[in-house]
């Protein structure tokens, strides 16, 4: 099954099930108004939008079906009670880390770094995303997301699955330049991480089909900037810890309420052939080849587009593609 | 005007508006059901809850009317889309950092310190505080929040302070031991900060009359462990930064949505003669003093409570009393 959120009807936006291929969607407001509320009763109410989309499949032209239009997308929860970003493709860590000469700590491979992000402005698929200023060093993070339903603190990674509802993409916007001065205070990222972008579908795992196994989805995850490939990385591929293991982490002393994002951090492939998912990386990489970045980040105009496309070329998640711009 | 939100009815409780004095209240669900749904309409909706407020005080006996329960009350947001906690008493981070041995760098005084919270899982004012083990030093951090309406990217600390519209309490309760090893990580805290707890009630700041000024609360802020005084610091002295100021921190990259919960960090004075507002703080001090701290952390079945008073000794915010236990 495959669930968006319309813009309109309040600031939760109106939740939707969607067709496989993107083209229609149906309102469910006598089954859920929300995405938010659906998760809040999700094994009641599952099964009845399982059957909405299911109709939806069959018949195209079912009575209530519009046209299924990215550009009136919110992000599936455009409000969320709690986002917390992992930074499970290592390598990417320790690529950062050798670049300022730092030794990355053995316990990295094995002990999950995450943050906690603000969930309560994440934004659409095509939503402008504004900045204040082009020299906070803007830069994308492709990454994937998975949405849970209610998890009790002390969840382990063994029992973690069945809580993953729902799977997403995620633009995590970051501020590079703003990074340094914010984590050497000792609190963690708050004004370098600003609002997050979202796909505009989230889909139940098993529309991933054998691509999700392990807990991690395998697949590449596409990215473009103003139109040029940017990076394919398998998302499958050097995720050191898959979802389940993240959410034991961040249940360790505390539980997920329904509705919680959990993400994966920027995915990243030791075959650097494959290109990168933020500009921080590939930046890293010209400073470790020629002595200094070449790559600029991102200006006011850009635009950055992600998807994933599944073995058949079908795209899962539908596009996002976003535009920096000038904040207020 | 005094609110709070009575549990059951959902996941967001049930709001009700409180008489001054604690004793009764009164259901206002043709106005609001939830006090997020208020928020999200704060300036068509407040004024209408406070004639409901006024009605109430005139009259304890008004149909629909019942006796004011804190067992009953949820926090006043039970989950938020927004908890970001401030470090504004500053002399308590130069007192923690010099227990170490570190420098507190200059800018400390004049750059906030913040970190994101989690936010999906707020307690009651009597809720059990469960905790998986003794030996992550549980520690409570009493300190006053405010909560916003929206709040626009960029704004100003001048023009932060309309955008407060109500204040409370908290216990950001903390794991001690579990920080060293989070914030040596470098992204700050996630596992050390667990399920935060709220005063019942939340007050607009009128409430406070001259004891707010200047965006600060000039009260002490009164905590107890097993019934014992532990702390009564004034909140008005020696806060470094005021809410206005936080906010103006908190928006300069991304703006805050209605409902945003604002957290001023530990209050703390110079006069140590007033106590703490947390463990960690006694607890350095007795180091600083002997060598060795000597007051052990919390454990399973020990009592926080935590509450403040007006200058005619009126209750203004209900008191917190929550019990450490074993967690699951």
């Amino acid at each position: 099954m495959k669930v968006a959120s319309l813009k309109g009807g309040g600031r939760d936006g109106r939740l939707v099930v969607v067709r496989r291929d993107l083209t229609r969607c149906l309102p469910v407001p006598g089954i859920a108004p929300t995405l938010q509320a659906a998760l809040d009763n999700w094994s009641t109410l599952a099964p009845r939008l399982a059957e909405r989309a299911a109709a939806l499949e069959a018949s195209p032209a079912l009575p209530g079906a519009i046209a299924f239009d990215i550009a009136q997308c919110a992000a599936p929860l455009p409000r969320a009670f709690h986002w917390v970003d992992g930074s499970a493709y290592v390598n990417h860590v320790e690529l950062v880390r050798k670049a300022r000469g730092a030794e990355m700590p053995a316990s990295f491979w094995t002990d999950p770094l995450v943050y906690q992000g603000g969930s309560d402005d994440l934004l659409g698929a095509r939503d402008d995303v504004p900045f204040g200023d082009e020299a906070w060093g803007i830069d994308l993070e492709a990454e994937i997301a998975v949405i849970t339903d209610d998890v009790a603190m002390g969840t382990t990674a063994a029992a973690a699955a069945p809580h993953i509802k729902l799977l997403t993409l995620v633009n995590d916007w970051s501020l590079r330049n703003l990074i340094p001065g914010e984590l050497a205070k000792g609190f963690g990222f708050y004004q370098s991480k600003p609002a997050t972008a979202f796909a505009p579908v989230a889909v139940t795992p098993d529309e991933l089909g054998d691509a999700w196994r392990d807990c991690k989805v395998h697949l590449p995850l596409l990215s473009r900037i103003n139109g040029a490939d940017f990076g394919r990385p398998d998302a499958g591929t050097d995720m050191t810890f898959n979802f389940a293991q993240l959410i034991a982490h961040v249940t360790r002393t505390r539980r997920l309420g329904a509705g919680a994002i959990v993400g994966s951090g920027t995915v990243s492939n030791y075959d650097r052939s494959r290109g990168a998912s933020c500009l921080a990386e590939k930046r890293t990489l010209e400073l470790l080849e020629s002595g200094k970045p070449q790559t600029p980040f991102l200006k006011f105009g850009d635009r950055v587009s992600i998807e994933m496309r599944s073995a058949d070329g079908q795209n899962i998640f539908g596009t996002l593609d976003n535009q920096v711009v000038r904040g207020a």
